[in-house]
């Protein structure tokens, strides 16, 4: 037992399956979220395309190996305290897969919009336990400033955005009124492995772990995006997460992208007072259920950059075994180093209020 | 100062500017590597699309920074000498920008002949010191076998494919022929980072830092693809090296990849006797320059499937003071680690010969 109480900052909620079919405006409907049942199996689809299939319907209790808390917060609550868990970080579940494909401005806004109004009422107004990030819909960025300012207002602690854009990068000016807004609101945001229209690129052999290489391994890139094009230079208010995407790589993403501003000075624009390492340190942090790779290299990334993350409800979340899975990970640390990945981290990034005594 | 002779596991020769367009069959000629010069620029053109815009004309001492030895062998084992190096690995360097941009297979084909020809003449016949690897044509599987063949008989000692394929992944059954080939002749199949059609997707702020971590990770998904798809299980005699990617992302994608074989298990196809990262110790290895976080993992990696390469002679390479450079990363480690690192794994991999002395 790690013996102190944690914050997980990588949880998930289940949505109602008819969440958008019943709560987007009429003419949206046909085109927004929505499970078609073909071959018994239920399929998630957004316009025209299927985004995720499911072995079997999901819903409360219907995913396999979905747990009671997935939608009900009472439920959640007492999971958490079996768990020796304090508080949770969420994000969405159907919403995660689909919301970032949607193509149209206006059907990504309301589908946003019809989550994060269920989400919050479901969950924010629960606990402060339970703090579930809104989504942005980042097609429009005036439309994602402009739900920002809503999230902040209705209490949300953190807002989302794919983890991999096609077609607006993140060095692209174009966002610079949302790195602004988030770091005058004290929002954090979060950036979740296999957010994003292009995922999972492999089939056939190899496929599963193929795909979940890549999905871990997306957001170096995003990494890179904010740290060298300046971003984190001009909004030193702004905190960004690489949500379960492990922490193993980030020594290494670390040390390359000052390799490169060393070796290929000549190419490199803008120039920055600081090494992009120097800003992920300062304003990022990656969450991570299991990795020893992470661990081994806290000399070179410090331990203000780690969060754990328990991934609850999955079934390759650590429930109900948070306490010891971390316990064995940890083990040897430096006492200062096990609060700040388990839970301080996260309680300042989040503004949690962690019971005075530990459990 | 290492105190042993060094193997560098990843050089580059510079191509004479006209090797295409006076050595291709005629018909060939006009959409063949050819350097045409636009506004000042040197732009190194293949069929229709510009690879790459060289600052100034490429040539024996022409690029910024070439050194002689680029394409003259005894100039270079001059300067081998002077960085206290014994051996090296060599790639190509306009045929490693264009080779794998083409789309025509009797282009390709022609371009890889008329290359391996060339760097055979020029370094194989030389010294043995010299290693240069067979560029394949892998556009064409069949032709790639046959190129693998003819370059064996020619006394090559290791052979490249592109790092990244756009439209037919490594664990396509069409490539079985090439990598039973590659594991009958005992020839390693190389890497190379930044090889393969996509690549530096980033363009604007920050692109030169990102491009340079997306580049340098790039092999992270071919080890997976080679790992859980099979293809090192079903031919236990074939060698793979990710060349010039760094080391230090490598603990974790060996970590992830077990860690998806073992939680995914449901989704897992094939099943393997062994885990992903087995395979990898057993049969990959990649080569760095500098990278402290690679040699901080090594207790994840083991000291098998690292070896050193100078990147002689380009500018940011470690010429001429590889022994000095390799000397302050490698302090501390165990003196077989050190050899391992330095030497014996390529010895032992491109058969190289040491003399019975060290320097």
């Amino acid at each position: 037992m790690v013996g102190r109480l944690l914050i997980s900052a990588d949880s998930h909620v289940m949505e109602p399956p008819d969440l958008w079919t019943a709560g987007l405006s009429p003419h949206l409907r046909a085109q927004g979220p929505r499970l078609e049942h073909r071959d018994g199996v239920a399929c998630l689809m957004v316009e025209d395309t299927v985004v995720r299939r499911f072995p079997a319907l999901p819903g409360p209790a219907g995913e396999r190996g979905i747990l009671h808390g997935a939608s009900d917060p009472a439920g959640r609550l007492g999971d958490l305290d079996k768990d020796g868990v304090w508080a949770e970080v969420i994000y969405p579940n159907l919403a995660f897969f689909c919301c970032y494909h949607i193509r149209s401005v206006e059907l990504q806004v309301e589908t946003a919009h019809v989550y994060n109004d269920w989400v919050a009422r479901q969950f924010i107004d629960a606990s402060q336990r339970l703090a579930p990030v809104a989504v942005l819909p980042v097609n429009d960025v005036a439309a994602a400033v402009g739900e920002l300012w809503r999230a902040a207002k209705r209490g949300f602690r953190g807002a989302m955005l794919p983890a991999h854009v096609d077609h607006r990068p993140y060095n692209d000016p174009a966002y610079e009124p949302l790195w602004g807004a988030a770091a005058d609101l004290h929002l954090p945001l979060t950036f979740h492995a296999g957010t994003g229209r292009t995922q999972t690129p492999a089939h056939g052999p190899g496929g599963a772990v193929i795909n979940y290489v890549v999905t871990l391994g997306g957001p170096m890139e995003t990494v890179a995006y904010l740290c060298a094009s300046g971003v984190l230079e001009r909004h030193p208010g702004l905190r960004v997460v690489m949500v379960e995407c492990g922490s193993g790589w980030l020594a290494w993403v670390l040390h390359a992208m000052d390799d490169a501003y060393r070796e290929h000075h000549m190419f490199v624009r803008p120039k920055l007072p600081l090494l992009p390492s120097e800003y992920f340190r300062r304003q990022g942090a990656v969450t991570f259920q299991r990795d020893p790779v992470g661990l081994a290299t806290l000399p070179f990334t410090g331990d203000r950059c780690l969060m754990w993350g328990s991934d609850y409800p999955h079934p390759e979340g650590t429930w109900p075994h948070s306490q010891e899975v971390l316990a064995r990970q940890l083990d040897g640390l430096p006492e200062e180093t096990i609060e700040r990945i388990v839970s301080r981290n996260a309680a300042e990034l989040y503004r949690f209020r962690l019971p005075a005594e530990a459990a």
